[in-house]
């Protein structure tokens, strides 16, 4: 069965984005510094369509989570930051007409909606009924490979909570937001066991991967 | 001048104590697991007057900080944990009569006191006049070692905010605790930036040391 990874920057302090975050804002203010690591990365930059960029240690970390993905499951802010119409006119997520997954992707929603094909292999699949659902669908479409919570704080939570979560890489930036969204807020953290497995550092970030396993 | 270090264990989440921590309870509930990896190292039960223990990478960390700590700065409730009576029978911390220092303490209080030699080398000095005085006499004292600013989270907070910490140790403990006192809550994080230069992980902690600075 596909094993179920999520990853996500945390700046050291907690955050996943800055203060003031909004749909028009997702990163909140100065949250695009938490990323700054990640956007020269060659990796990171053919994934998006990029030419170039940096091969390091942390363009490894990139690598070895794009080819270990098979599907991907988003909040429903993750697809619908910076809002669109809805309806004849439905909302394409907001990467243009080629977003990075090239994969099944499986959108948590309350609204019911057609699949969404889209160009270079992404799918986004709109799913109403829960994230058990979504992960049972994400899993048949990962096959051999994992599926990725990949936001956003509110998803990854809700998966982890739920003991659903095998593997949580964070990347922790090295700075202090102050405020924003925390990626661990409101989460009934008992019997979430973790465990350090690989830790990966950089002179741009700090990747510890634990493994996560829930008693009851 | 003495480098001025500080290093904690801070929950993957951000707490350094549990839900309900008073001052009977200093490290909340389910704090003391934060610790745990410290407790049965050669290093801390020789500086605590124990013997035995594993000497392991953790073990190195804790020896290093030991070795270079000349003179260590505490809030007041670090000192006044199990809070005591005051006066004729002053209280005189809540380690015994060999505190694990072995070098001169300095408390932040408001209350003015004589200083309080104690067995092993240790003598708490009671500082009423403010962060930057306290760390003018502990560098004084230190000589050519370090200030250690050893908390609690109220003094890192403020040396922090003030640009006074050199190099801050965060040993990331695998776990969630939930709720508590976190490390970096209500900090005007404005102008502090932070460099990784150095990680060691361990299975049972991730070590992450940061050059600090501050831009005004």
């Amino acid at each position: 069965m596909s094993k179920v990874i999520s990853e996500i920057t945390m700046s050291l302090d907690g955050y996943i984005a800055g203060p003031n975050n909004t749909v028009d804002n997702p990163l909140g203010d100065d949250g695009q510094r938490l990323h700054q690591w990640v956007h020269d990365l060659f990796s990171w930059r053919e994934q998006h369509g990029g030419a170039g960029g940096e091969s390091n240690a942390d363009d490894e970390i990139i690598k070895e989570s794009i080819d270990a993905t098979g599907a991907t499951i988003l909040g429903r802010g993750m697809f619908s930051n910076g809002e669109g119409p809805w309806g004849d006119d439905p909302f394409r997520g907001h990467w243009g007409d080629n977003p990075p997954y090239h994969h099944p992707v499986f959108v948590l929603t309350s609204h019911p909606r057609e699949p969404l094909p889209m160009e270079g292999g992404t799918t986004f699949y709109f799913i109403t009924d829960g994230i058990e659902s979504a992960l049972d669908q994400a899993r048949e479409a990962a096959g051999d490979k994992a599926v990725n919570i990949a936001g956003g704080a509110n998803a990854i939570r809700q998966y982890l909570a739920a003991g659903l979560i095998d593997q949580l890489q964070v990347h922790i930036a090295p700075m202090l937001l102050g405020g924003g969204t925390r990626l661990f807020d409101g989460i009934d953290a008992s019997g979430i066991a973790l465990e350090p497995e690989r830790v990966i550092a950089s002179p741009a970030v700090t990747h510890i991967r634990y493994r996560v396993s829930k008693v009851s």
